[in-house]
Formats: structure tokens, sequence, C-alpha cells
């Protein structure tokens, strides 16, 4: 019983990691897609996210089959509820990958992003693989050197996703009022995609230090 | 013991119906402020869903030490979790509202909303309300009644997003690139707040009838 019961919550970590590698893959085809508008790949992008549904429904039933079964307490509840909150995280990290994808495919032959943005959106994606793969290796190591370089990341982030306000803002701007509404959409895509990363960051911390550090979320100035 | 573990399972519940009601009233308050470019009203949707915060985080600590100590089974066993997911989701509505009001806050004295998508937006605000208050009927009777109703909602909704990208990408929409941007974010914070509430919906059903309809988002077009 005790082999089993440890057996199952191994699994469930692996589980993890499995959907955040899905969802690094996502990150970095929908980074491809995106910057070359490429509908192939983001058709690709907007399939797969069926996988990553599938996996964290699974991972939701054996949660709660572990907790039915053999009643977890102390470190193991923790790690077990947490494991919920994440698999959600990142099931909406997945759902984000593939609305730039879909954006990608709506505007397809066309880019989604002019090119007066296009540096900054570069940073964005790159930035979103990035949280993706530190994600990844954190789940995986549970060093918190990964999770300090996705709380960077996402400082970096925010601050791109300003500066698309402020270059929309500028006198400069000349993109059709569509555009503007794809690129409100997509920058947003990456900064929810990137908080995500953040609160998977910050349960790990938690279920390693035991300190809480709430997240209430980076999008506070309601842009 | 039984007593106290009935106890607090009910309190599980009453607290979930309490942070409805806050959700509700920041929707309401949302709504008049956005309508009535109300700084003060906004200010108040901002500064109140903190306690939105503190409530959901005092009913994830109950339901954790409800798991742990009293490792509730089958019925209840569900009843916790869904608890744990509905609180995340009610959460997320306190900050779409909070969202909406900061935009207003920002916007002050401006109106956030030009007059040409107005009437779109008086419907989106009241569907969200309603949205709100039927989750709070739901939560208190269990009468899926009110999940029908949420569930038609929800639809209006995703309609009234996908006309304000119509009236965006139409030769007559004159406002501005900021405006623009305005206007994107807040139509999706609407439909992100009813499609919450969805989700909360569908958890209540589950819990009642046993079946389980999975809730994918209702953003599956990627605008």
């Amino acid at each position: 019983m005790r082999e089993l019961y440890r057996a199952n919550l191994d699994r469930l970590g692996r589980d993890l990691v499995e959907i955040a590698r899905l969802v690094h893959r996502a990150a970095l085809d929908g980074r491809t897609a995106l910057e070359t508008a490429d509908v192939h790949g983001a058709e690709r992008v907007i399939s797969e996210d069926a996988r990553i549904d599938m996996l964290q429904e699974s991972l939701d039933d054996q949660a709660v089959r572990l907790l039915s079964l053999q009643a977890p307490v102390a470190t193991d509840l923790r790690t077990v509820v947490a494991s919920l909150r994440m698999s959600s995280s990142l099931e909406r990290m997945g759902d984000l990958a593939r609305h730039i994808a879909q954006l990608t495919r709506l505007r397809y032959p066309e880019h989604v992003i002019p090119e007066a943005v296009r540096p900054v959106f570069t940073q964005l994606a790159d930035a979103a693989v990035e949280v993706a793969e530190e994600a990844v290796l954190l789940l995986e190591t549970l060093d918190l050197a990964h999770a300090d370089r996705i709380h960077a990341l996402n400082v970096d982030v925010n601050a791109l996703h300003l500066s698309v306000f402020r270059a929309i803002a500028s006198p400069d701007w000349t993109a059709s009022p569509s555009t503007t509404t794809d690129v409100t959409l997509a920058s947003r895509y990456f900064e929810r995609f990137t908080d995500h990363g953040l609160a998977v960051a910050l349960k790990v911390r938690y279920l390693v230090t035991g300190e809480c550090h709430h997240h209430r979320g980076a999008d506070a100035n309601g842009a």
C-alpha cells in the first residue's frame, strides 16, 4: 500500500512535467507560426492543445483518486492540492498558446503583428518560450533557481506588455483598428501566459520552502 | 466528530456564497462606474477586491484542513475539490471586475467606451451582473435552472463580444488606437468574467448530477 501510494504521487509529478513539456512545445511552435505567418504550424498548435486538456483531466482524476483512496496528509496533501492548481495553470497556458495560434490562422496569409512592434513581440514570444522551459525544469528538479528565472521573466514581460500599449498610443501608430485589436489581444495573451507560469513557480516555491507568496496576478494596472 | 465535519462542509458552502455575493457587488458597482465614468465607484471596486482575495485564501485553507483532518470521500470529496476550483473562478471574476474598474479610473474623466459601442457594452455589463447574481442563487439553492440561465447568458456574451470586434473592423470606426485597445480589453474582460461564471455553473451541475461537461472556455476563436 505504501509503495503504491508513493508510486501514485510520483506519477502525479511525472504527468505535471509531461503537461509542462507539451506547453513548452506549444509555445515554441506558436512562436514560429506567429513570426513566419505559418498557418500549418498554427493548426498544429491548435490541434495539439486537446492533448494538454486530456492530460490535465487525467491528472485531476488521479489526484482526486489519490485523495480518496489514500487520504494523504501534511506535505503530501499540499503536493496533491498544489498539483491540481498547477495543472490548471498549465492548461490555461496551453489555451493561451492556442489563442496566439488562432490569431495567426485568422490573419493568414497576413502577419498578425505589424512591423512597428515586431521587435517587442519577438521578446514577448522568447520570454514565453523560456518561461515554459523553466517551468519544465522547475517541475523536474524542484531547483528554485528556475522559479527565480520565471519571476525575472515575468517582470520583463510586464514591461514589454506596457510598451505595446505605449506604441499603440504614440502618434506614429498607423495600423488599422482590427490590427490594433489583434496586437492588444496578442500582448495580453503573452502576459497571461507568463503570469500563469509565475503561478506555477510560486506553488513549487511554497511546496519546497513552506513560504506562501500570494499570487495576485501581474496585470494589476488593468491594461 | 461527525457533526463538526458536517459543520465544516457547510461553512465551505456558505463561504463560497459569500464570495459570490462580493463578486456580484463588484459587477454591479463596476457597471455603474463604467457607465457613469465614476472614479470613486471604480476605486471602491478596486479596493474591495482585496476582500474577495482574502476570503478565497481562507476558503482554500479551510478546504485543505478539511481534507487533512477529515479525509472526506465520495460526494464530500468531490464537493471539497470542486469548492477549491469554484473559489478560483470566483476570485478571477473579482479580478476581472477590478480590471474594468481600473480602466474606468485610468480614463477618468473620459468614458472608457465610445458612444458607438455603448449599447453593446450595456448589454455586456448587464449580462455580467446577471451571471454573478445567478451564481449566488445557484450556490445557495443548487437549483440547476440558474446554471441553465448562466449558460444562456454566456452564449449571449460570446455573440456580443464578437459584435464588438465587428464594430472595430467596420469602416465607421473612428475611435483612437488607445480607445480601440481599451474597448478590446474591456470586451475581453466581460467575456472572461462570464466564462468563469460558466465554469462555476458546470461544477455545480457536476456535483448535482454527476455528469461532467468539460469546460474548455468559450473563447475558442482566439479573438
